[in-house]
């Protein structure tokens, strides 16, 4: 199972890719996103059609993303749901089920606890995911938000909303396993 | 020129289609969309699809979108600001230009005045299109922002954004003209 994590924003939104099997976790792929300043369209297309290329590229089977934080500023916090409504347009176009995760909930997936730092979340993010080098906050971000996701149990959930479609085959889960 | 104007809503997505012909403004389409309760994601689909299919009907050339409030509370906010977001998906990813206009300019454009109450930004616009009925308010205020498009010079600017393609048919615009 593919999955793709997001971490929007509307300068830059971090992608990662993982693949779960098992509780094996291996890295596909990861990175930045970033639009151009000015009008605030264009930018929404930039992420709409990047995230939909990273899609293709990868084909992912479920997606996750940050819930980001209410900023201060309300006229961020506008900006960046646009950004993030452009981000899960993209997975939604693609048919895939989108989960939402809170930095908490990903720190404590990532580093056991919801209190880690930018850099702890990094060095996690590579020590789960055996990369030869230290991800970008952004993708580590991602790819964080993707770990947590394969670490939840929706992805079973998830499955479970195929048993129609498996019944039709002879087939059903049981114990996270596909039966015949 | 066909106009699509848009007022986004998370619940209700309000579209608007007119014809503007020199300064003559006639009614094409106008309607709501409407999102069930539930997760963010499907609700987001349906504003993108939805408005997808409105463009993929009337085939606007260009594009107009009602900037929106912030609210006293955080989290609305953020649920509009990808609501909006994903209705602007849907026009660029028809390669729409995209204008935004403040409720403010829409009010002034339609009723002449910016203090003008829902009632009579719906008469206006029932006036203006010379419409039958009173059209709804979500549809009344997406009408509204096509027609602060057609009163607007950006028209024109876009037409001028078209000058190196008109200049290698042999045209160009003079006058808000099209001239050979």
């Amino acid at each position: 199972m593919k999955i793709i994590g997001i971490d929007p924003g509307l300068r830059t939104t971090g992608f990662g890719v993982i693949h779960k099997q098992g509780s094996k976790l291996t890295y596909i792929a990861s990175g930045t996103i970033k639009t151009p300043d000015g009008d605030l369209a264009p930018r929404l297309k930039v992420i709409l059609d990047s995230v939909g290329e990273v899609i293709q590229t990868y084909s992912p089977d479920c997606a996750a993303i940050e819930k980001v934080f209410v900023n201060v500023n309300p006229q961020s916090t506008l900006l960046l749901g646009q950004a993030r409504g452009a981000a899960i347009c993209a997975l939604v176009q693609a048919d895939l089920q989108v989960a939402e995760y809170t930095a908490l909930q990903v720190k404590q997936a990532v580093a056991g606890h919801g209190k880690a730092q930018k850099q702890q979340v990094q060095d996690m993010v590579q020590r789960l995911l055996a990369l030869p080098g230290l991800p970008g906050t952004d993708a580590a971000d991602a790819l964080g938000v993707a770990i947590c996701h394969a670490h939840s149990g929706e992805i079973l959930s998830a499955l479970g909303g195929l048993a129609p479609a498996l019944a039709k085959k002879g087939l059903r889960m049981r114990g996270g396993r596909l039966v015949g």
